[in-house]
Formats: C-alpha cells, structure tokens, sequence
C-alpha cells in the first residue's frame, strides 16, 4: 500500500472528467480558439493514430504564449534575475559556476512570475515581490539539482545536467547552498507566514520526491498515487507561489485559497503536460530527449493509464521494461505504439486541460485586469505545450 | 587560489600556538588533571613514536566524559528526542524509516544539547530551546544523509549509512525533507533573529562543503584553507547552536558572542580531533574504520603537516595515493608511519587543544554554575576523544 503525502489546504479536486468529453474543461478562460481546435476525446474513447496526429498538426499553429505576462512584468522579472545573481555569488567559485549553469539554463520563470502576478493581481506593488520571487526559484533550482542527482539524468532544457559535468557531489552541495540561500531572502522579508508557507512546501515536495521514488519502477501504481506524487513534487511550489503573492499583499483568506489554487492546478496541468511530453514528438523541439522517463522506469500517468487499458502479454512488456528495467532498443518504440493505442497521451492532456479550467476557474473572484488575463494566458500556454 | 568562506561574526582567532607547549590550552576548564596527564608537545617538535604510544597509553584511564552534561540536560533531552521523533515522521514510510536509522544511530546529540545548555547558562528555562535543539539536530542530521551521499562513505559511527543501506537517491531527498523540518520548527518558534542565524550558518556548511569538495585531493592545500573549510563545514553549527541559546534568553550581544565562540571553537577542535583519529588505534574502538580520509584523498590537517614537513619522495608518495588515488594494501601503512615520523597527529591534537582552549575561556564571563562546568569538560571530552 502506498502512502500518500496531502496539502494541507483543500481546494475542491472534482474527480477526472476526461471520459466526458472536454466541455467543463475549455468552458472558462481567454484564447479558447486555439486550444478549442484539439479534437476531444471521444465518449467510446476510441482515437485513431490518424487524430493523435491530427493534434501534433495543431503545433504549427501560433501557440498561446507567456508573452503576455513577461512583458507584464519585465521590470519586476528583471530585478529579480539581478537579485537572483547577486544571492547565487560566494566566496567558493564552484557555487556560481555551478549555480549559474542551472539558472542561466533559463527556464521559463514560471514560478516567481507567478509570486510576481499574484502580488500585482492583489494590488501589492513593493519589494517583498522581488525578494520571495528569488527565494521561490532558489528552492526551485535547489529541488533541479537534487532531482538531476536522483535521476541521474543528462540533459535538461537541451543542455547538459550539472551533475553530468561537475558530478553527483557539487550538485547536492550547491542545492544545499541555494536552498539556504532562499530561507536567508525570505528572513531578509521578515514574514513568518511566508516562511511557513514555504518551509511547508519544502517538506511537502521532498516528500513527493520520495514517493515518486517508491513508485517509481511499480506498475502497480494507479492514477491516486501518481496524482499524490506531482501534487506533492510539482503542484506544491506553484500553490505556494501563488499563495505568498496574496499574503504579501495583505488579502483576505479567500484570495490566498484562490491563488494557491490557481498555483497548485496549473502546477497539475503542467507536470502532467511534462509526463505526456516525454513520449511525444514534440519533446525533441523542446530540447529534451524522447523517453527519459521510460529508460528510469518512471511510472507517469500515460503509463498508468496504458498499463491499467492493457491485455496481459502487454503488462508483460511493461513490467520488464520498467520494473526490471531490462529493454532493447524498439522497446521504446513498441511503448509508444501502445501509449497511442490505448490513448494513453491523449487522455493524459484531456486531464491536464481539467486542471487547466480549475486553475482557470479560480481566477473567477478577481476583477478583470492585466495581471487576470495574463495568468489565464499562462495555464493556456502549459497546456498548448502538449500540442 | 583558494577561495574561503568566513563567517560574519568575527571571535578574536590568535595564532596557531601549537609549537609553543601547550601552557594556554590547559589554563582554565575543569578536569584539568585527566587532559595535564597527556604529554605535550616538545618545543622542538622532536616526539618520538614511544611518546605517541604513551597517547594512546593514556587512554586506559577514565576519560573525560559528556555524562555532568547529559545529567543535567537528562529531561530536556527527553524533549527534544520525543519532538525529533514526532517531527520526522511522514506518510511516506520510508522517511522515518530512513531518518530513523541515521537518528536512532544516536551521536552525541552535541549540538542540540549546545543550545540547551547555553539557553540554561543564560537563565532560560522555556519551550524555545527544545524546538530549536531539535531544529538543529535536523540540520546537522541532514548534513550526514548528504555528506554519506557525498564521500560514499561506507560506515558512520559504526553502521551502516543510510544511503549504502537504501542507495543515494533517498538520503538526498530525505535530507532535504529534515532540513524542511527544521526550518518548519524554526518558524513555529516564532524568532526572525534565530532563523536569520541557522539560514546563514546553513548556507555557510553547504559552502564549506564545497570548499572541502575543492581541497580534496589537492596537496597542495595549506592549513589556512584547511582552517577555514572546517570552521564553515563543522564549526559554524556548532557556533549556531550556542549563540541562539543567549538569543532566545534575550541576552546582551556581548554573551551571545561569547557562546557563539564557545561552539565555533568547540567545533573546531572537534573537528581537528575527528580529523586525527582517521588515523588512529583509537577510531575502531569509536566503531569507525581507520583510513576512510585517506582512501577519499581528504586533505586533512594531519596530511597538510605531513606533506609539508616530508621530503620530495614523499610527496610523490601523497601525490599519488591522496591525488590520484592510486593505493596499493600497504599504502595506508607507510602513510600512518610519515604521520608518526612527522608527528602530525600529535601536532594536529595540539591544535585541537589550542581551541579547546579557546572555548573555554569564551565561557570566561559567565558566573561559575553546573552549566558552565558541563559545558567546560564537554570541551575535555572532545579533546579526550584524541587520547
């Protein structure tokens, strides 16, 4: 039996809807036209390959982009980038070296846009923005380079892990330090509830990484447990960004809830977006490889739910290729034939649109402005990553 | 160029004296004729491996113990063991079985009875010291699960570590989840002040870390470098752990820097002891193996004495063994024996004494109390641990 690490906050989690069609999911939100056009799923559940290509077609069309919200907040998302610098530098030079391999890597700073949006979404226009923005990413990077030591994996964003170049042992250090360095920006900003805001999503996440690591290489794991394990090490970090952008600001409870919800349903949509990306065509373009997760052995939801739709010489072939992590090299071309057949891909985004429209959905209490329609931009933009 | 990392506070750091006789390191603390007994250094360095044997001779007797501080701190310990136990557990089973074993495997619970002491010797009497004792056992327990990953070392205090028993990824992640922890009990204590000392003194020992990643390997570390990697990797939390006993007894700066001097230079002298015994009779009766620095090529004080004071043959020797790491069986040998020779053990104890030294007279301004007296052979402990 799996034991399971809980958010404390409860945000009302409608069970999965992905057999009904996508109606609830596409209902709310801005730039409907564009994630609108991906077929849904059909009620029998049946798509043929020809659709699943039919939603890779959709690609070349212009996607729902974060360019809203980064010109929203370029100024803001530049003092952060400075701060971020200037907190990374110590006297041991293999810490920046190594800190700045990860950060100038980039990423898209999702999350302390997110802290940054929410603050302005709740009026706030001071400095505690910039500095938690930082301590947001610092934890971050810190969970990054704990997580490339875990996975042992070689890339990310297209370039090389730092633990690929430096090793296993500067990587756990410099996120120590990083780690330490977030805690010492949130002191600096003196808000004992942030602090237990983020000291909580910090023991929350780490214990989403262990989960994901008893689950991970057991094809017994059903959608609970997965979903349990990105809530936890995803979902978390984004409800807390959010929340602390409402804290900061001073709002009532019910715009804090609001906001750690929008937080922790795009942080769904997002990794399950992730999940489908690793077997998808698309994971190329991204400048990731194909199947990084299938060579780990990790169970994610397009596993699950292609595993739980399989026959018994089809189970066969998953556990020996993720339990025993004994594979040939068409092995992963066989896994995602059968990830296609089963609509495993397909029914993994239908979910993440779900969490999408949540997300979407709790931007509802908040007047119209800028700052709304740019985060309802940027849950359109996570989902049309699966494109 | 080495780059060293320094802590903010500076405590008055005299000169080595160590080639002076050891007249100042035994001037005040208690128990003084257990540690007089301990023939000290010659003026000329001259000490003959009879003298060394007579060390460890020494040993027979009855030590210095921590037992008048155990005594005292007998139900406050209680505590803060109960609020570790309550603290690490996690639905996520393999937590608390993981921090379990590298808790249950004991220590001396240094640290956290550091703080409790110095709360105590302040006239504090509440609830903070027990949080924040167990606050700090977290960290320093996280520091373990991520330096065994580090040195894939095989044995602590005589287990087997955590990550040899269930592989690295899980004490990474597990030290992330106690380090998590310990910042959630900092926050629930409710003192910026206390979380702004242990973020920075985290950040600090992931510095030093690095900084003994950077070293490591490198004969031509100097003692200055060495100096500063163990004051930051080992000192710095011990310095933490004293210093936030005065700040929670909200007393004048001038007695939360004497504790902090006492921790930093306990800690220190710890550490030098530590460091010697790597290569001494005296680490399989602590239930350690003799030599695991060495089969690393961990540069430790004893090696920079030894490399300097050897001739060009044997630095090749260090070179080779400690640089490249090329050991044959009876290399560990003939390095014990140009240790002996060189009388770097016994000049590294010496040291050791130095800053025993120094601790105790940081207690100098403090009225003669059990605490204080406890906390005075807590230093001969330490040092006794080298006889």
């Amino acid at each position: 039996m799996l034991a399971i690490a809980r958010p404390r906050v409860k945000w009302g989690d409608p069970p999965w809807r992905f057999r009904r069609g996508m109606g609830r999911a596409n209902a709310p939100g801005g730039r409907r036209a564009k994630i609108g056009a991906v077929p849904a799923a059909t009620s029998t559940g049946v798509v043929s390959l020809a659709l699943v290509a039919a939603v890779h077609e959709d690609a070349r069309k212009p996607a729902a982009s974060l360019d809203r919200l980064t010109d929203l907040l370029r100024g803001d998302l530049a003092r952060v980038n400075a701060l971020i610098l200037e907190r990374m530098q110590s006297p041991v030079a293999l810490i920046p070296q190594l800190a700045g391999h990860i950060i100038a890597a980039g990423g898209k700073r999702l999350r302390p846009m997110l802290t940054l949006a929410a603050a302005r979404l709740c009026g706030y226009r001071g400095d505690s923005a910039i500095t938690l923005a930082a301590a947001v990413e610092f934890i971050h990077t810190a969970t990054l380079l704990h997580d490339d030591v875990v996975d042992a994996s070689d890339l990310r964003r297209g370039l090389a892990t730092a633990n690929a170049v430096w090793g296993n042992k500067p990587s756990v250090l410099v996120g120590d330090f990083l780690f330490s360095r977030a805690f010492q920006l949130m002191v600096e900003d003196g808000s004992l509830k942030v602090l237990a805001i983020l000291s909580h999503a910090s023991a929350v996440i780490a214990e989403g990484e262990v989960l994901q690591l008893v689950t991970s290489n057991d094809t017994a794991t059903d959608e609970a447990a997965y979903l349990a394990v990105i809530r936890a090490k995803t979902a978390q970090l984004f409800a807390a960004a959010g929340q602390i952008g409402a804290v900061i600001a001073e709002r009532p409870a019910p715009e804090e809830a609001a906001l750690a919800a929008f937080g922790l349903n795009l942080g769904i949509a997002f990794q399950l977006v992730d999940d489908m990306l690793d077997y998808s065509a698309r994971q190329a373009e991204l400048g990731k490889t194909v199947g990084d997760d299938f060579r780990e052995g990790k169970i994610t939801l397009p596993i699950v739910l292609a595993f739980n739709r399989g026959d018994e010489a089809e189970r066969r072939f998953w556990r020996r290729t993720l339990e025993d992590l004994e594979q040939s090299d068409d092995d992963l071309d066989r896994a995602i034939a059968l990830l296609h057949r089963h609509q495993a891909l397909r029914d993994t985004l239908d979910r993440a649109r779900h969490y999408g429209a949540l997300a979407r959905r709790a931007l509802d209490g908040f007047a119209d402005c800028p700052e709304r329609r740019a985060l309802a931009e940027a849950v359109d933009f996570c989902l049309a990553r699966g494109y």
